[in-house]
């Protein structure tokens, strides 16, 4: 087996080999060419194993590893030893093939990716999604510590990076699309509106707000529904330019950003707040420190207080991706509502309203995907190819796993038990002029 | 220690024995009075297990158990024998005595009720609400049989008794007070009417609906939505009454009342439905039974289709209430959100909409006493004294416990987990003309 150089990324023809293991050929019948063999025979089971999609897998130039009826795309495998990485450590493997340029995908990635999803979640947990010939790797810790290193390596790439495709107000979470009309500008204000209106946040309200990213909702808070807002986060380029907007703005008697993480809320707050809110920083907290997050907010909640979680999450409990997990967003873990209740029910919260956003979410993702494209010239004047082959990797990926439903966005909303000021129906988060009777009294 | 016969009911005056006991005198130091004594001690140390509540306690016509700064009430033990029973088992021997006119409450019972169980939750599980001297009795179990027995100990009393104090069509779950001026009669329409929004009901449309009580939401599923709807139900008597109804509303080509369990259904139905609803009987299927019930709404329920359960439940887990549990409702069990989740997860159910109408509830219930004290006339013509006391207790009971968040109702909508063709806004279960729309294309 030698290297077909006339290829440009150097793809092997193993289909000489290959030929040479069916027939027996003894001269054929090198260590090499029957391990190559073992290795697409493992590859089918695991193609089998994974539902068979609708995608074609091909090994090298032309090694035809699966050919399903109707195909969407195809994966390009290029070489042994990826493909051997691949059974080690399916879901971490593909992604580094992927990056690396050792594995290419023709047809639409967001399209490969869903049937990929779609399949393996149909397939079920003894699908490929798991470590078939390995060990799933272990993920990070959250300490204090541990946190600190896992949020700067994702959000502290540079501000000017996420700017490039992100909407105006630079908000990193699953946008509303209220109206199917709305631009990515708008559906992250009405995002941000639907957060409010669920907390019923009205003027003079103290709020805290737990991973505040760019600082968009705590100044979308202060300035659009009169609130004081205590915004934490432990990403120091985050907290810098948010504190940036925040002068701009003027809102420095409003709102206050501490560079500081969520188990310290309580030390950092001087009395209760009638709102606790925190949007997409339940994906990095970790189940394990759940205890301490509902500590935190039972702590820091008035009793007639709202509280809002807004979290990636499972329909069942499930290792995260291995490769977004090692190489995008380390430590994290998006939870099943059962896992979340276990930040709930030990402190007897009440939940009120939970909403799924799944849909919402794979529409954002796709416009980023979009906007990222259209900037990619800028982006590969300061990263390298395998940065922006992961970027795209990860928003298609991200897209794909959404709309086929293999990650949920939960919106929880839930008070303390014995609240009887709550609002007895949604009305108000859908009708402005109507809705928001209360039985206080009662 | 002697019978105080001036009293009507005979309340033993226990001061004169007290008296002795503290005294140390050795002419009263009788077995039975130094009993008594223990029994006083014991309670009280369980009154301040229980919080220490704002209600009076009394033994007898005027030894004072607890006085509280504030009370909003007085309850009254009525001898020692009742005590030691209360301090034995304390929901059961409670809500017996009650019945039994052993224990008198004075002042509004709602209210003692109320503030008895908010101190208890807010003490928390290692309040009083636990068996103290004894075990806490075993639930009944939800078998074939065992459901048989338990659902027609409360469902099959008789259809008159129940047409007594119900709104005019029977609906004996929470209703949904969407506006404050509505009448139980409007109440029970608009929750009808809020469960087929959730489920996107349109005509032609077939649903199942599990435990349909007198038939009530089925009759107003098909006449409203122009749906076809399979109902089951065990209770013989609730399903007699369903189906007079439905000959005298002409609507036999689109309903069908089925008295069978629901464990049956996949049976008994001939292919995937649009919908699967159930209102008000996970309460009685039984942590144990989960499993079949995620089984049987994964069998019937088509790729697109829309289920929800209606369940009161609690914000964490808790036995049930054992007095409940024995008398009212056999084998019921209001589960938290993390054990309806072991219905949902393992079928990898994606949930889509949970909402908590626990103050309707109250106030339906509120609704429902006031009905039956304005016909206890009638009531006491049929059943004897121990029966009235023993449903005005449960009535006012619950009432109490939804106010003081004890327990929860959660409406909980979820659908296969790639049905992309659910709806993106809750807006349609608002307002009729706007919202509704779908990305099934996406």
């Amino acid at each position: 087996m030698k290297r077909d150089t006339s290829h440009p990324l150097g793809v092997p023809d193993l289909s000489a080999a290959e030929r040479g293991f069916r027939s027996g050929s003894r001269a054929f019948l090198s260590s090499r060419a029957f391990l190559t063999g073992v290795a697409e025979r493992m590859f089918q089971a695991l193609i089998r194993r994974a539902g068979s999609p609708p995608v074609e897998f091909v090994l090298g130039k032309d090694r035809i590893l699966h050919r399903p009826r109707r195909s969407v795309g195809r994966v390009t495998i290029l070489d042994t030893s990826t493909l051997w990485r691949i059974l080690r450590h399916p879901e971490l493997a593909f992604g580094d093939a992927y990056s690396a340029g050792r594995l290419m995908i023709t047809g639409s990635l967001v399209d490969v990716l869903f049937h990929l999803y779609s399949c393996m979640e149909r397939a079920g947990p003894r699908g490929a999604k798991r470590s078939w010939l390995g060990m799933q790797p272990r993920p990070r810790a959250n300490s204090l510590d541990g946190s600190q290193h896992n949020i700067h390596h994702h959000y502290n790439l540079g501000n000017d990076f996420y700017r490039l495709w992100l909407d105006d107000q630079m908000v990193y979470t699953c946008a509303y699309y209220r109206s199917d009309d709305y631009t990515l500008e708008q559906a992250q204000v009405a995002k941000m509106d639907h957060v409010c209106r669920k907390l019923r946040l009205e003027p003079g309200m103290r709020v805290v707000e737990a991973g505040c990213g760019w600082g968009s909702l705590a100044l979308y808070m202060a300035r659009e529904y009169g609130v004081t807002v205590q915004a934490f986060n432990i990403s120091t380029a985050q907290i810098a330019y948010a504190r940036e907007r925040l002068t701009r703005e003027g809102l420095e008697d409003r709102v206050q950003f501490v560079c500081d993480d969520y188990r310290n809320i309580p030390a950092l707050v001087r009395s209760p707040v009638d709102a606790f809110v925190s949007v997409g920083m339940l994906e990095h907290v970790g189940v394990d420190n759940y205890g301490s997050l509902g500590e935190v907010i039972a702590r820091v909640l008035k009793p007639e207080g709202l509280a809002l979680l807004h979290s990636v999450g499972r329909a069942q409990p499930q290792a995260p991706n291995a490769w977004l997990e090692q190489r995008i967003f380390p430590g994290s873990y998006p939870p099943s509502l059962r896992e979340i209740m276990g930040i709930l029910e030990p402190h007897r919260f009440s939940v009120l309203d939970i909403e799924n956003l799944r849909l919402h979410y794979a529409r954002t993702l796709l416009e980023w995907l979009q906007r990222f494209d259209s900037r990619i010239g800028e982006i590969r004047e300061r990263y390298d190819e395998s940065f922006v082959r992961a970027w795209r990797l990860y928003l298609a990926g991200c897209a794909a796993a959404f709309r086929a439903s293999s990650i949920q966005l939960y919106q929880v909303l839930f008070s303390h038990p014995d609240n009887n000021s709550i609002s007895l129906t949604r009305e108000h988060q859908y009708n402005t002029t109507t809705g928001g009777a209360t039985w206080a009294e009662f």
